[in-house]
């Protein structure tokens, strides 16, 4: 048996064939096996046929040491994969205690009769071996085809994400060689990933560069509005060399870098906030809630976040934020003068100690000359000192305002820590 | 040549087999070739690995009349597609002159030099057709192989949709049987998948129910909030069929449909807005900004929408709505009472005509035995009549807000149309 196993996964159902449903199924179980220093080599994605789906598993059994098959495991007729692999591995289906098992608890715990399309979901090749779902009716299972072990995993997303966890036991009981890959991950914002492999590249080539070191792996992965730098460290004696490498990556990327794991903008200025025993406003035009709605996703967001202002209309800049009519008139709502009388009214009617506020030209229409789509103005700060920019972004509106919004959050979060006040991206877009 | 060719995609790139992206261009690419009445059969996805890619694209072009690869056509040295498809055909790379004129264009329009690795993108197999790049540096391009057409296309998704334009055109002209598939689409809210087939199930049983035609296929796709049906009429001579079965579930599916194509709640409701001279405020409290968000999303929505007011603390709801503090002693934020306040307030402050208001405990804290995790009260209507209603939706945080914000706008929808006010999603979670 090789040390390492190559992976194949095998994709089933008619609705990612169609379109209908997009597979982010296989970037979990990537993410997964990536920690136990796997990679999949190959995937397919077949629809319900059967014969197609045995053909498939026993080409794959032939050419890896690992195949995952994802989806067909429910109730309906339409789920294969039991009778599938079966056929492929020559054993026949059989009632399986445990599954059984797990199924009566299952509908008891529902109040639900155990019919025959549920119990369907307990005939399995004979022989297999169970791996447990922890949060539905159909359980996994595994068995040997050939020299390939085989891991069937049904499609729900959540589902899948606990199965993974007995799966990668199993693999690491039949490949003790497998490492605990060390995955760290920085969010960072401000940078595309052109800019950030270009930064990597730049250090790498200056002279007296140390070289980076083969252990540690560096991907990236580019999100809309965070960038995602991720070390892999597949060895477990090269701790001292992943400190190294992080300590370069901060020193590259700086005050772009919002945090580690799973960091957010929002949840990183929520956290500065709650820390500070600081509360924010918002007063929002362009960005029409999308700054409000991205601070309250967090969970526990209610201790900072107290007041959030939609307005659009001049009236209403006036009428709730007390933005000059005067100042409207003169200036245009997009302009410096309106988004800091925005930012003044959302301090004073939140009472809250920082507020930002934005005011720009979302698109399609709306553009002209002087101020054309994709102008924004922006004003944060507290009542003390009120910065403002203004930046000129011309993408589509939806992109507009996720990135406007998220350069919102960004700007208050570098203000918490006395950071300078542009990131990398802004700066380039600076129209005034 | 068969008729109907049978289609497999070809997927390439490290960051699909990593799960660094997530690939949403095989959708695309079903979702065209279905308007042909073209299926894909089968999909297999690899890193950048020239021999894996070569053996692949040979094993595929005997399988199948149409291969579609996808990826690999960009400046980098981990773009293969052109070495890759001209190695499996035994072409020669030759650069193109038409590929060549279309990179001099692109860098001239950009002010960019024709540099070593963007002409690189004009090293194609010998004798190919190219398929134009409306938006990107580097062509698609068409080979034969064997009794195989090969498509290579961009892995730019705003690249690759245009692309697929030329590469129907010649399917078309090849396979001059492909139909035009009728494609019809009904956006639906309030109704799960499940309950939206068991409608039909129970409808086609029916005593002297009319068979459902051969020729219409019918189809799902389950979002968050919406459920979209999908009507394919394979036959051209079957409008008749198609009208009969959209009436058909217009009757079914009645009031839970918001319109037709790409029909969203919240473009609906401002459209019925629009035209009745009206505008709406929001007063939200868990769902943070939400539905402001999804109302500011489309497009020209400032005609209709001026003001939305995101009260998460008390202090603000009475602050900012005049919520009456006795009201919020009395009742608690999350009342019937207190929507009601709010609500009145957003109608008054922003001097709309309608107005909705959302207070609930979207988790995961917050919850009490009296008002647990996802409970949410509702107020909306005018000056003359607010409903309410409360509702119990216990899922996960994020899940709560798209869903209540969702419902929110959908009752001020069925309200302007004068529909029962309740969709049946609500109806099986009232709480009070």
């Amino acid at each position: 048996m090789p040390q390492t196993p190559r992976v194949q996964l095998l994709l089933t159902g008619n609705e990612l064939m169609s379109g209908d449903t997009v597979d982010s199924n296989s970037a979990t179980i990537a993410h997964r096996l990536a920690t136990l220093g796997l990679a999949v080599g190959r995937k397919v994605t077949l629809g319900d046929d059967p014969a197609a789906l045995v053909a498939e598993l026993a080409a794959m059994a032939r050419d890896a040491e690992v195949v995952i098959v994802n989806g067909g495991l429910g109730p309906t007729v339409d789920d294969l994969t039991a009778a599938v692999v079966a056929e492929a591995a020559g054993l026949p289906l059989a009632e399986h205690p445990e599954a059984l098992a797990h199924l009566e608890r299952w509908c008891a715990g529902r109040g639900l009769p155990l019919d025959g399309a549920n119990r369907k979901q307990a005939l399995l090749p004979a022989g297999c071996t169970i791996l447990p779902n922890a949060r539905g009716s159909a359980v996994g299972f595994a068995v040997d085809l050939g020299s390939c072990r085989i891991y069937c995993t049904p499609g729900v997303p959540g589902e899948l994400a606990t199965m993974l966890e007995p799966v990668c036991d199993d693999l690491t009981e039949r490949w003790p060689g497998l490492g605990a890959v060390d995955i760290l991950r920085l969010q960072t914002f401000g940078l595309g990933e052109s800019t950030a492999q270009q930064l990597i590249a730049d250090d790498n080539a200056r002279e007296h560069a140390a070289p980076w070191p083969p252990a540690v792996n560096l991907g990236f992965r580019a999100g809309a509005p965070q960038l995602e730098i991720k070390l892999a460290i597949t060895d477990p004696a090269a701790a001292a060399d992943r400190d190294a490498c992080l300590a370069r990556l901060e020193a590259l990327f700086g005050d772009h870098i919002i945090g580690r794991g799973d960091a957010s903008l929002a949840g990183e200025l929520l956290a500065l906030l709650r820390e500070r025993g600081l509360t924010v406003a918002t007063a929002e035009s362009c960005t029409g809630g999308a700054i409000a709605a991205a601070l309250t996703r967090v969970p526990g967001s209610s201790a900072a976040f107290e007041a959030g202002y939609v307005t659009y209309s001049n009236a209403i800049k006036t009428r709730t934020l007390g933005v000059r009519e005067e100042t409207l008139a003169t200036h245009g709502a997009v302009s410096e003068a309106v988004v800091r009388e925005m930012a003044t009214g959302a301090l004073e009617r939140a009472g809250a100690d920082l507020a930002v506020a934005v005011s720009g030209v979302a698109g399609p229409e709306g553009g002209t000359a002087a101020k054309p789509v994709g102008t924004v103005w922006l004003a944060w700060g507290d009542r003390e000192q009120l910065d403002t920019v203004c930046l000129l972004w011309p993408v589509e509106r939806t992109l507009f305002q996720t990135m406007v919004a998220a350069l919102a959050l960004d700007l208050l979060r570098r203000r918490l820590l006395a950071l300078p006040p542009l990131p990398s991206y802004a700066r380039q877009r600076r129209a005034a």
